[in-house]
């Protein structure tokens, strides 16, 4: 039986002689948390004067029992009122109201708060987009249709062999699950890596591969490990904006070279060479995000060149070259690389799951070294459990299998995106096809802004990527909307799409002067 | 039944019109691993000219076969050829024996391997102590006593309670356990911190709390955020490595305040304010690592009003203040404070276990954003799986108990290891009684080398933490030598210790000129 969706408590106070009542109504349906609406609502009573100054609150207890909660629920919620400087806890009075101009004056002279701001590293003032940080809030709101961060569909992850294999680890030694690891990672897990690499035509040792938690952090230790402020990186135009954020952090100069639909503009880069001496060019040779461009053989064998010639390293992204819909890429660079110049880094984030927070990267003995070392000062090392599973999962050979069956579910959620930006969407969108990876790369028409149709298309509750997420320069990505198709049902993902399309006429007709009379109200219809 | 500790094949080969036979014969009880047995064997076969130029390979199959090893094992094997350049795979041919000196000149040009190097970047120079990674090591060769690491012992972690909580969160929903989640943190498990924190005495709301991977990442994260080059940071003299480490590669101005038995000396800090604007202070004021120090509660205050007068920030670092042997240590300093001047770093890696790299922070709101900012490009978010089981473990109220029991685990060990040293390392060394936490920090006499104490100790494979490791200054720490007793069963504590006595006394023998009789063979004992 569900409880409820309002319940309500009176608690009374004296004011001048008589007695009023001060009372909590909850909304269990409501999106707000139970704990903010409590706290909420006090506020309110204090503010007004409801609940006066020297007034002792109800204990969290009796509130809680009132109210038919936890009381964790009223601890938190008389937390935020303790935050605000609105009550305080007395020995022998309990919890009382106070005036807010009075509570710092307690046992030591304390002044306002501290002024952090003032205190912030300027080093990575350049990297505060948030994008990440909201992908991964969307996809936990019911409400909100996704087509923006790059998740796996819940059909697409192996739930039942995961549960089987976690199982028998814990009922086997679950004591090696919970205690400290290897910096550079698990050595049966890395062996079992370096095999799997051999089978895909490089020769790798254990010890040239760094577990990591994903492939960002690998970035990220990469950057730590190879730049100083002012040291040239070589990206892709457009780029994933995940490593513009670290290569920004890390102060590096960021050049970037056009990508079509052979992948990186190799002329433009040896243009770029008569100028500047990177460190490395980082490419996402396979299904690039965002554009799914597949870097050619015939380029990779060219770019290798240019790094043998030019002596600049580079790094290869590969987190979904086995997520193909027709044939396998060209080999990797890593596995055409005879000079050690490639530095490989991949993940299961794409390809199995993204909340255990493994990756790798494959790299020189001496590299790897450097990169644990420099783990040791990050996070120390990956967590345990999670790189037993993945091992086990290998072991049992179950992977193969696994990327046959999702890539069956990703060309067919593929073909109803496809199928929905072509009923709902044209013309004022135009769009590629991909033939592996998880995104489609659209351009707006008709002079329509990315950031303006992102945010309108939000207030609708569809989640998407504005283009200017991928570029150094923002502006240059102005035209441009990332899709992705892995993560929600065809039928949300239709809505979706058909919620960009009107929005798309919407402001092309508002551009143009006249009003668009096709509304859709999502809730109607999800 | 157990596979013979010897296996061999035989396979042939024709040189000037004679049939030769190379053999492979493998030892399993060997610490070195199969796959580097046979690469080494067949290296030299090689390098010997018993397989020459030309001569084809076994397959990985067919040799795997013959030695009855998985055929990844043999992979391994191979791979380490290819990356000598001694082997390559040819389509038609399998895999030849090649002339080291040929492999390079394929398809394209390719210089000698990259000198990476000359890349690396200067700005983390500095922190190139290993002692984490060894630390993580030793505790996996089954050969060596570690009393290195704070690693909980098998019989301090929860085992059957964490495996009951995994197997249930599987059963109920798996799909939440693998996939992504907030930067900031779990919002439940923030909530549910924030609760235990108010019990604790302060006020703190989820949005205060950041997860982090552990308090490495905590501190590693905190200083992306507040450190530029040069900025000043104050830590304790002796202090935690691990911090020390972050700070230097955030290549800060690292200056040092003597610990005394009532934790930092304040009045030695306030001269130091004189002289530097740090932006924070780094302190553990409950059982200081590795001191054991707990800061009083008079010194709290008198630190938090330098703190409010002076303008600078305060990273309590609080692993082990639940681990007290006879009282607990005074409130926390985040508790104390009155003006957001402190930023409180947990975690559960001494608590529960440090396998899923999970601690947290508690701070301003403002700054809780900016951490969450950061950490999209470290590494995202802490695994979710990790986060769902320590939420499950607090909300049944396991907690409590655990410490309970854990507690009295602890003091038994701190007392075997003290009983120990006063059995074998009395007069040589002198040590503290920590009254909590992990170590036991003790001092060198008679001109007893820190460093060559640990070396010699090593030698005889058991593991310890040099005073160096402590100090800005490594050369303060010469006399010193850090222990930790939770490791370790007893038995192989006192064994440890006995071994460090004889050490410590054939050295100061040495340097007196005379020799120490009495030998001990661990191999005789373990």
């Amino acid at each position: 039986m569900k409880k409820p969706a309002v319940s309500a408590i009176l608690f009374f106070y004296t004011m001048s002689n008589s007695t009023h009542s001060a009372s909590i109504a909850l909304d269990r349906k409501s999106p707000v948390p139970l704990y903010l609406q409590i706290s909420n609502q006090l506020k309110d009573h204090i503010l007004r004067g409801d609940i006066f100054v020297g007034k002792r609150l109800p204990s969290t207890r009796k509130l809680a029992q009132s109210l038919g909660l936890d009381r964790s629920t009223v601890l938190l919620a008389y937390s935020e009122l303790y935050s605000d400087g609105l009550i305080a806890a007395h020995v022998g009075k309990g919890t009382v109201v106070v005036d807010a101009s009075e509570v710092e004056k307690e046992s030591f002279q304390a002044p306002a708060s501290m002024r952090w701001d003032d205190f912030f590293a300027s080093s990575n003032n350049s990297a505060f987009d948030t994008t990440i940080q909201k992908n991964n809030d969307w996809i936990h709101q019911k409400e909100i249709i996704s087509l923006a961060g790059g998740d796996p569909a819940p059909d697409m992850v192996p739930a039942r062999e995961i549960e089987r294999i976690v199982t028998r680890l814990c009922r086997t030694d679950i004591y090696s699950l919970l205690r400290a690891s290897s910096c550079q990672g698990l050595p049966p897990l890395r062996e079992m890596l370096a095999t799997d690499m051999i089978r895909g035509g490089s020769a790798v040792s254990p010890e040239e591969i760094v577990i990591t938690a994903g492939s960002v952090q690998a970035l990220s230790l990469l950057s730590r490990v190879l730049l100083d402020p002012g040291d040239v990186v070589v990206v892709e135009k457009p780029t994933f904006y995940g490593a513009l954020q670290i290569f920004r952090a890390a102060q590096a100069r960021i050049v970037d070279v056009p990508v079509d639909a052979e992948g990186m503009r190799i002329d433009a880069l040896e243009r770029i060479l008569k100028v500047h001496k990177p460190k490395f060019v980082y490419t996402m040779p396979a299904f690039q995000n965002p554009s799914g461009a597949v870097l050619s053989l015939e380029r990779k064998k060219a770019l290798l060149n240019l790094a043998y010639r030019h002596q600049f390293g580079i790094i290869e992204e590969d987190p979904v070259s086995r997520l193909f819909f027709d044939r396998e890429p060209a080999p990797s660079l890593k596995s055409l690389d005879k000079s050690a110049a490639v530095i490989h880094v991949s993940s299961i984030s794409k390809t199995l799951f993204p909340g255990f927070r493994i990756g790798w990267i494959i790299c020189t003995r001496l590299m790897a070294k450097r990169l644990a070392t420099v783990r040791q000062y990050e996070d120390i090392h990956s967590n345990t459990l999670g790189q037993h599973v993945l091992l086990e999962f290998l072991r049992d050979g179950l992977y193969d299998r696994h990327l046959e069956r999702i890539r069956s579910l990703l060309v067919r959620r593929r073909d109803a995106m496809i199928a929905a930006l072509a009923e709902h969407c044209a013309p004022a969108l135009s769009w590629n096809t991909p033939a592996g990876g998880f995104y489609i790369w659209c351009r707006l028409k008709s002079g329509l802004r990315s950031n303006e149709v992102v945010e309108e298309l939000l207030h609708k509750k569809v989640a998407t990527i504005p283009g200017t997420a991928f570029f150094v320069r923002p502006e240059e990505g102005a035209d441009r909307l990332r899709l992705c198709y892995s993560y929600e049902s065809e039928d949300k993902m239709r809505l979706g799409i058909r919620l960009l399309g009107q929005i798309a006429r919407g402001l092309t007709a508002r551009k143009k002067g006249k009003p668009d009379v096709r509304e859709i109200d999502i809730k109607a219809i999800v």
